[in-house]
């Protein structure tokens, strides 16, 4: 999507030297957009691990020319193996980071050590062409959710949660298409952006995607959702997604339930945009199944933002010690449905089976 | 309560002269614990508007003291009406403070000038005093209900959203002083203490009162306890409140409404603390008759909080603009229960009256 007018994806090839990986510092964002290139795939990992990039689809693309980077150095099936399963450890919870590199070892593993670098850029290529495709086309049956709540001259209110925006995904985002597509298309809409506490994702990441694509937003605490909907100021939530089980339930970043749940309470629809390399087929129960990832509790307690001079500076908000489960699971039935590249569907078993026959 | 084994309350007469103010100044929490003396009736309507105290039954109890400050420079009928009358304009919605004064002048109007300072001293010490008591009777029920969830050699988890401590309130608090009677009982708890954006009372107040006495606590973002229920983190929460409406309906800070959805969804008892004060008896629905307070953005977007080199210093964590509404209302059919001076009842206009049968 656009930077002040300009066309950008969150990940690519550098095209001077044709190999190295460029990658936006998304831990800088809002306040300083910085390109960073990776050219092994320790800095790929290192990427990955301290949420330079983060957002599961950008974490399988970038894991996806890790690999590149890794046979470069040493393309031998040994080292590759190894330097796959490193890479595999770097997030516990999104399932395009395992899917990714199983897609790539499954391209590589019988490709000659020789040929084994090419093949790698021109799989990792397609799996970032593929997201991007993906995101388009979840923006396409999305976005008829939110036009199917405009019209009458009324302004058409989305709220969602954390970023599932083209930051979080190679173009476009997941959560966020429906609402690009929507601004594409003259519709009159504005966003309600939780901030998404601990990391504020929403208020530097999402906030800053829809300032710089020029699509009306307004930011607001996390604690703020549940008293917009009961006063009829949310028509609809979308939400991204980590990982969503076999059977609907949706493992998102931590608050996403409590959302959920306000918005059953309120009948606000609840729609979760999931490309399908996001649903994890060998799991039903996502509160029983779905690992979730505990972070340093200095994410709760310290906050980084800009000064009035223009410093960025980290301040501490409490003397006390804190606890941060990153994600939370949204019981299938909280959720209105999902919105896949293939179209929407119902968050059941039956729903995803009717996109997705191949997986009966 | 206690600081480091010293017990203190939230304002008192200094024992030395035996007539200046002294309260702490609680936007300096949790970094610094500055103990101010109020001097004149000027300093204590300042102490109220500038939120050096705040928490509606504290702020009752400074103004009856501020009335003190203002008859010892002029005891006059005509200045003592001006006086109270000021006071009465430094917060807008504290139902507190207007009973406070009005209880104060109801006292004094028929005294003669010359004995209205001792006078005002002797009320203005009951009302603190009855609050102080109001809060550990409250204390005295609601600890029962930690102690049912205890025994069988397990730790119970309360958790608490914003400060409902004796920080808000003259001793001990309204939620909090179950709290702190369990652990003078010795139940083995545990206080998981919401962060409380946008203000951070919850990591600046509530960890700090916590801290300073002694209770194991724990800071998480307002998004995690949806997932701390889900889990069976959580045995009760226990939040305060700024109005009950006569069938029950609850306003507190905002996303309360969203933890008592998730207490509903998970089967964990949600209790309300609540001294008699704060029942609006003129009100039912709260949902449609209590205004909520749109404060302003930036308590959203800037962050105060300590540098590393220990300076305060104050960040902006968004480029974009933030809404910001104070309070939200938790509807009566997700309370499980008020904890009154007089005992527990239901969230509902019966059992309200079963205890304040004098309402009827």
């Amino acid at each position: 999507m656009k930077i002040d007018g300009t066309p950008y994806r969150s990940v690519w090839v550098d095209p001077e030297d044709g190999w190295s990986v460029r990658i936006f510092d998304q831990t800088r964002l809002p306040w300083r957009l910085e390109v960073l290139r990776l050219t092994t795939v320790d800095e790929a990992a290192h990427a990955i691990r301290s949420m330079q990039v983060r957002g599961a689809p950008l974490i399988g693309a970038v894991a996806a020319y890790g690999v590149c980077l890794a046979l470069r150095a040493d393309a031998s099936t040994e080292a590759m193996e190894r330097d796959c399963a490193m890479l595999g450890e770097t997030r516990p919870t999104a399932i395009n980071l395992r899917w990714a590199i199983a897609r790539m070892l499954a391209r590589l593993r019988d490709t000659a050590p020789a040929d084994r670098v090419a093949a790698a850029y021109a799989e990792a290529g397609r799996i970032a062409d593929e997201d991007a495709a993906q995101c388009e086309a979840i923006g396409r049956h999305g976005v008829e959710l939110i036009a199917a709540k405009a019209g009458q001259g009324r302004r058409v209110n989305v709220l969602t949660h954390c970023n599932a925006g083209w930051l979080a995904t190679v173009d476009w985002g997941t959560a966020l298409a429906p609402i690009y597509m929507a601004h594409e298309r003259g519709i009159d809409l504005h966003v309600w952006v939780d901030e998404t506490r601990p990391r504020n994702q929403g208020a530097a990441l999402t906030a800053w995607e829809l300032r710089s694509h020029g699509v009306p937003h307004t930011v607001v605490a996390d604690n703020a959702g549940g008293h917009l909907m009961q006063h009829g100021e949310v028509d609809l939530v979308i939400v991204g997604t980590d990982r969503v089980t076999r059977q609907g339930d949706v493992a998102n970043k931590i608050g996403t339930y409590l959302k959920a749940l306000a918005a059953r309470d309120n009948d606000v629809p609840f729609w979760v945009a999931c490309p399908s390399s996001t649903i994890d087929w060998t799991v039903a129960d996502g509160l029983a199944e779905i690992p979730i990832e505990e972070r340093s509790g200095a994410e709760v307690t310290d906050v980084t933002g800009r000064m009035a001079d223009g410093t960025i500076a980290t301040v501490r908000v409490t003397p006390s010690e804190a606890a941060n489960p990153a994600f939370d699971v949204t019981p299938a039935r909280l959720v209105t449905g999902l919105i896949t590249e293939r179209g929407c569907c119902p968050a059941t078993t039956d729903g995803l089976l009717s996109l997705f026959p191949e997986r009966t």
